[in-house]
C-alpha cells in the first residue's frame, strides 16, 4: 500500500496548479462567461494558453497530443483543473468532451479518429454526447429510449428529440444513441451541421461551467452513412457503460477542485470576518464547518484515488464508481453548502465565486445518475447471492 | 387546545388559493422576471390585480387599507401568497415591505404615516431597509454597524454603506439605520432621492424573488432632518427586534408556500413520470422523500402557527421566532432539495419552477439570522441560570 | 387556533408533573429495575402511589375509574408521565395495557369488561397483546400472519409462536391475533393460565421500560370459547388499526417525557460541567446541541398536539399518526443521541439516567411500525390519484 | 499510489479472518461474556487459542513476541479481528493494553519492559491506563487534571480518583497520568496489588466488549519509587499524544470489524426475510441503507489506510488521526444504526449480535475524544495563520 505520488506526477500536479491559478482564474470574472457557459471565444482564449503550457487534453494518448495519463493521475490533474470552473474547459477535460475523447480512443475506426477526435483532441473543436431524453424517454433508465434508428440502404435514418445535451450549442459532431428495431442501441457518429439535425433550443441551468450550456436536439429523418457508426451495431448500451464508469469519476475529479475551492474561500473568509467579538472561524458553530469540510474533502479524494486505482488495475470498476460517485457528490455538495453558510450573505450573491460553485454542483448529484440511481444499483448487486459471503451470523 | 380556522379565515385561505392560482401564476413565465426580480411595471401590474381582488396589502390596519390580519390570519394566507414566488409582491406583502409597513404602524408619527406609509401599504410605491453592511460592518452582528448619524443643527448627517439593501433600486423610501456618537443606533426616514443617497450598484444573487433585487447603498452627508427620525433616538436596535421577531415569521409564511408549490410539482411529476418499470413515486426511494416532503412541510407549518399565536397573545416572540426560524428554513430547504432530486434533470433547469424555487429558499437560511446565530442566541437564554428550572436529575 | 391549555388541564399537567418528581422518581434506583422491567412488586408499590394520587389510569372512562381524557389531554398527562422512565407504569398508562384498555372500552362485551378491563383498568393486574411473529410470520407486514385459530365447536383452537410480546411475563390475560381459515384475523381473549400458552423464554432487549419485559409465547392447542372474541369474527385487522393509531400516539406522547428529560439532565450538566476554560455550554459546539434539542421537542409536541386534536374530532387520524409517528421517533432520537453526546462518558455509562433512556428510546423507531414502514405507508396515499389536488404546475 | 497488499498481508488477514470465524465466534455465546466484559477464564481461554495460532499480540515487536506489525499491517489485522467483539481480546490487540504496549515499548526502560511488558505482551496478565477523571477533573480537556504526584524522597505520592478506567478490574498494573507541582504530568507504572489503590467500583456502561468492563480507582497515599515513572518527569501530556494518535486509529480499525459484521448480518437477513411481497432488501428503503453502508464501510477504511500509512511514514499524524477518527466514529456509527432498523425487532434485543454490537459503538463516538473535540481542534489548525496557502480568492 502507498499513497505517495511519484515525483513526476508531483510535478505535473504543481504545473496544473499554477497554470490555473495564474492563467485561469484571472478570466473568471470576463464577462465572456455566461449563462451558458464560457463563450466559444473565451474557451479558444483558454485553450491557447493550456496548449502553450503543455497542459492540453492529457488525458489524450500521446498519438493523439496528449500525456495518456493514467486515471489515478487523472485524479491528481483534474481536480487541480476544476479548482476553477474555467480549468476544464481551458484545458480540453471537460465533460462531455472528455468523455468521448475517451470512448472514441477506445472504439472509433481510424478514419473516425482522424476525422473527429484529432481536431477534438486538439482543442479546436467541442463535440456532445446525445443520450438523454424529456420524458417518457431516457432519463436515468436509458431503456426507455424513444430515439429510433431504422437502416435505408447504406445509411441509417434517425428520428427522436434528445435533451439536456450538454454543449450541443456550437459543437462541431454528436455521438448519438438511438434505439435499434430489435431494441438494441447504437451509437452514431454525426457532424452537427448536416439536415435532419436542429439545436430547438437551449436550456436555463443551474450551472454554468459547460462550454455551449445544454441544449434540445431534434433529429428529423437524420441521415447516417453505416461507415459513421461508433463501434458496433447495437452495442450502444454497453459502451455507454465503457463511457461512463469512467466519466463519472472524471467529474468526481473536477468537483472535488471547485470543492475545495470554495472551502478555502470560506476559510479566508472565516479567517478575516469577525462577529461577535472573535474571528468567524473561531466561533465553534463555523469551525466545526469548516473541519468538516476538510473531513469530506479527503474522504472524496480518497474514494476517487480507490476506484481510479482499481480501473488502472483493469477492473470495470462499475460498483466502485457508484460508490465513488454518490460519496463524492453528496460530499462535494455538503462542503459547498457549508461554504454558502459560511459566507452568509456573500454565498449567495455574485461577491464570491461560491454561489456559482454551488449553482454549478447541485447538479452533479443528479448527472450521470442521480444518488438513488446508484443507491439501487448497488443494493440490487449486494442482493445477488453469489455475492460477499462473509461469515456474518 | 384547537388547530381550526374560522369560516371567516377558510374563505380567506381559498379566495388568495384562487387568486394565485388563476391571476398570479400565469405571469410566471413572464419575461418582466428579471434576474433582479419582477420590474415595477410587472409589480404593478399585479398589485392592480390584487387590490381588484380585495386582497392587497391584507396585513395593514383597515385605516391604512389592509385587512388588520392577525398573526395567525398572516399565517393562513401569506403561506397561500407564497405559493407562487410572484405572489408576495402581487399581494404587497413581500420583503423588506411587509416589514417596513408593520414597523411604521407601530412606531411612525402621523405625519410620517400620511407621507410613506400610506402610498406604501397602498402599493403605489416601494421601501427599503438599510441595516445590513459590508465587511467590516455590520452582518448578522448588528453592533459593528459603521454608518455613522451626527447631529447638525436640526439635521443628522449620515455616512456609511450598506449592502444587500432588498428593494433599494425603484424603492421611494428608506429606513436608514445608523450608529449615533453614544453607540446606540437610531433609525431614519428618507426620500430616496435625496442629494447624498446613492446606488452604487446591484448585486447578483441567488433569489429572483425580491421586486428591486439587492443593491448597494452609499450616503456621503446625507442630510436628514430631525422629523423624519422613526420613533426615538437611540432605539434602533430595539426597533430592529421589534420589527425582526415578527419579519422573521412572515418569511417562514411566505416560504413555506414555496416550499409546498415545490412539493406539489415533485409530486405530480413523481405520478406521471415512469422509469425502471413503474411510476417515479413508487419508487421507495422517491416515495420516501415524498413522504419526508409531507412531514416538513407540516412540522414547518404547526412552528409557525404556534409561533404566530404567540405574538397574537402578546408574546415578543423573540426565543420562538428564532426557533421556527431555523426549524422553517431547514426543512423547508429539505423539501426543495428533495423536489429538485425527484425532478432530476427537470429540478436544475428552467424546466421547472422548482429551480426558481431552489435558488430563491437557500438563502432563507442566511437571511434575518443564519440558523447558526440563532442556535447561538437560543442556547444563550437557555444557559442563563434562571432558565427552565426542570426537575432533572 | 388556540394553543392554550384550560386551567383544569393545566392544573392536571402540573399535578402529574409534581406526583413524577416526587413520588416516582426516587424509585429510579431502586433495585428492583430489572433489564426486564420494574418488577410486579415495584409496579404495585408504584400504582398504589398513583392511585393514591387520583393519577391512575386517567385516559380510561370514569365508568372504568379513570379520568376520561381527550387525545389532547393524554398528550399534556402522558408526557409528564414519560419524565422518568417509571412514569407510564406506575400510573398504568404504559404499553401494551394503556392501548388494550382503549381497544376493550371500544370492543369488549359488558362481561369481557367486568372479566379483564375492570381489574386492568384498576391497576391490579397486567396484560399483553399477542400479535407479533417471528419470521417468516407477522413482523411489519400483518399479512404475514401464521398463528391460527380453526373453529371446533363452541371454542376456537389456536396454534402458533408469537415473539416480542411485551409486558408476557407477569401478565394474568392477553389479547391474541389470528389467522382465519378465510385469510381474515380475528382477535381473542384468553386467561394466561389457561393450557395451550406456553412463556417459551424472555427475550433480551435494549429496553427496559416495560413490566414484564418482553416473552416469546408459543400456542399449542389452545382453546378459546366463542364467548371470548374480541368483537366481531374476522375484524382483527381493523381493530388492530383501531388499536394503533391512538397507540402510535401515546408512544409519542411517553417518549417526549423521556427525551425532555434528558434534555434537562444534558441542559443541567452543560452548565456545571467545564472545559477548556468555560461552561460546556458555552461552547457553541454543545450550545448549537442544546438548541435543536429544543426546537426537535417543541416541534415533537406540536406534531403531537396536533394529532391527538385531529383523533379528538373523530379522524381516523391513520395518516397524520404516521406522519407524527415518524417525525417524533426520529426527533426523539437525535435529542436523545445529542445528550450522550453532550454527557461524555457519563452518558455511555449507568452515572446518569440518560443511558437508559437512550436504550429505551431506540427501539421506538421501530415499535409500531419501523420508521420506513409510515414512510412506505404515507407515500402510498400520496400516489393514490385522488388525493391533493394542488394547483402545482 | 498502490492499494494492493503484499502476498504476507494477504494471507495474514486470510488466517485472522478463519481463527476469528473458528476459533472466536463460537464463544459469542459463551455465558461468560458478562455486562463489563469477557471474564479472566474466557479471556485466557481466548488468548490460548489466539496464541496456538501464532497470532498473539501481532502489534507488538518480535522481541517481545509479537509480529512487529507496521500500521497499515495493524489496519488489516485489526479490521479482522474486530469482526467479533471478542477477536480483539482473543488477540491481546484490545483497548487499553494495545496502547500501553505500544507507549511501553517506546519509553519504558529494560527493567520496566522485563518487569511488566512482557507478561503483558504474552498475554498472561492485563493493565489499565489511569488518565480519565470525574468532573470537575480531566475529561475531555486533560489540562484539568486532578490527581497529584508529589515528590517525596526516592518516591512519588500519588492522590486522587480516577474513573472510566478500562480494565482496572483485574489489571495486574496501571500507567497512572497525575499532576506535578509545576503544572505538568507525569506517567507513573504501579502494580495494582500495592496499598494506596482502591477499585471503588465498577460502572454499567453500555458496551461489554472489554475485559475488565471499566471503573473508578482511587488513590490514597499511594508511593511509587522514582524508578517507576514512566519515560520522563513531566513528559505525561506529551506521551499521552505519543499513546494517541495511533490508538484512536486502532480503535477505529477494530470498530470498523464489528460494523462490518454489523452489516453482513443485516444483509443476510435482507435477503432472508420476506415482508410486503418481497425479500426486504428488494424494498429500496433497506435496499439504500445496504448501499450506503457499503459506501461509509469502504470510506472508514480508506481514512484508516490512509492514517495508518502515514504514521509509517513517521508523520505524528495527529490532525489525520483526529479526522480520521471523527470520520470512521460516525460513519461506523451510522452503518449500525442502519442495520438495527433492517433488523427491525431483532435488531433491539439480543437475538441478533447487532444489538451488542450498537451498543459497543455508541462510545466510541466519545472514547478517545468526543467529535466534537476532534472538530475543534481541526477547527483550530486551520485557522492558524500559517496553514493551506490556498490560491483562493
Amino acid at each position: 500500500m502507498d499513497f505517495s505520488l511519484s515525483p513526476a506526477l508531483l510535478a505535473l500536479q504543481e504545473r496544473t496548479r499554477s497554470f490555473i491559478a495564474r492563467e485561469v482564474m484571472p478570466y473568471e470574472h470576463d464577462e465572456r462567461n455566461t449563462r451558458h457557459g464560457p463563450t466559444e471565444a473565451l474557451r479558444i482564449e483558454l485553450t491557447a494558453k493550456a496548449r502553450a503550457a503543455g497542459l492540453l487534453t492529457p488525458h489524450a494518448s500521446a498519438d493523439m497530443g496528449g500525456l495518456g495519463l493514467s486515471h489515478v493521475a487523472k485524479a491528481i490533474v483534474f481536480e487541480e483543473a476544476g479548482y476553477s470552473p474555467l480549468g476544464p474547459v481551458a484545458m480540453n477535460i471537460h465533460a462531455p468532451d472528455e468523455g468521448n475523447i475517451h470512448l472514441m480512443e477506445a472504439v472509433a475506426t481510424e478514419a473516425q479518429k482522424e476525422r473527429w477526435l484529432r481536431p477534438l483532441a486538439a482543442g479546436h473543436i467541442r463535440s456532445c454526447f446525445a443520450m438523454t431524453e424529456p420524458a417518457p424517454g431516457a432519463g436515468a433508465d436509458p431503456s426507455m429510449m424513444t430515439t429510433t434508428a431504422v437502416r435505408d440502404g447504406d445509411h441509417y435514418v434517425i428520428n427522436g428529440t434528445k435533451w439536456f445535451i450538454t454543449g450541443a450549442q456550437g459543437a462541431s459532431f454528436a455521438i448519438v444513441m438511438a434505439k435499434m428495431e430489435d431494441g438494441s442501441a447504437t451509437m452514431f457518429l454525426t457532424d452537427m451541421d448536416r439536415p435532419g439535425i436542429r439545436l430547438e433550443r437551449l436550456m436555463d441551468s443551474l450551472d454554468s461551467c459547460f462550454a455551449g450550456g445544454h441544449g434540445v436536439l431534434v433529429f428529423e429523418n437524420l441521415r447516417v452513412p453505416a461507415t459513421d457508426v461508433l463501434g458496433e451495431i447495437g452495442k450502444g448500451f454497453r459502451y455507454a457503460q465503457v463511457r461512463l464508469a469512467p466519466a463519472r469519476l472524471t467529474h468526481c475529479m473536477r468537483w472535488l477542485g471547485q470543492a475545495r475551492r470554495a472551502h478555502d474561500v470560506a476559510l479566508a473568509y472565516a479567517r478575516e470576518r469577525h462577529a461577535f467579538g472573535k474571528a468567524l472561524g473561531e466561533h465553534e458553530g463555523v469551525g466545526f464547518m469548516l473541519a468538516d469540510n476538510e473531513i469530506d474533502l479527503l474522504g472524496a479524494r480518497l474514494a476517487i484515488w480507490h476506484t481510479a486505482w482499481q480501473l488502472d488495475q483493469g477492473s470495470p470498476g462499475n460498483i466502485e464508481s457508484s460508490m465513488t460517485k454518490v460519496a463524492c457528490s453528496e460530499a462535494q455538495w455538503r462542503v459547498v453548502d457549508r461554504c454558502v453558510q459560511i459566507l452568509g450573505g456573500r454565498g449567495v450573491t455574485g461577491e464570491s465565486i461560491v454561489m456559482r460553485i454551488f449553482q454549478d454542483l447541485r447538479a452533479f448529484r443528479i448527472y450521470d445518475g442521480p444518488s438513488e440511481v446508484h443507491r439501487w444499483s448497488i443494493a440490487k448487486k449486494l442482493m445477488a447471492p453469489q455475492q460477499r459471503q462473509g461469515n456474518a451470523s
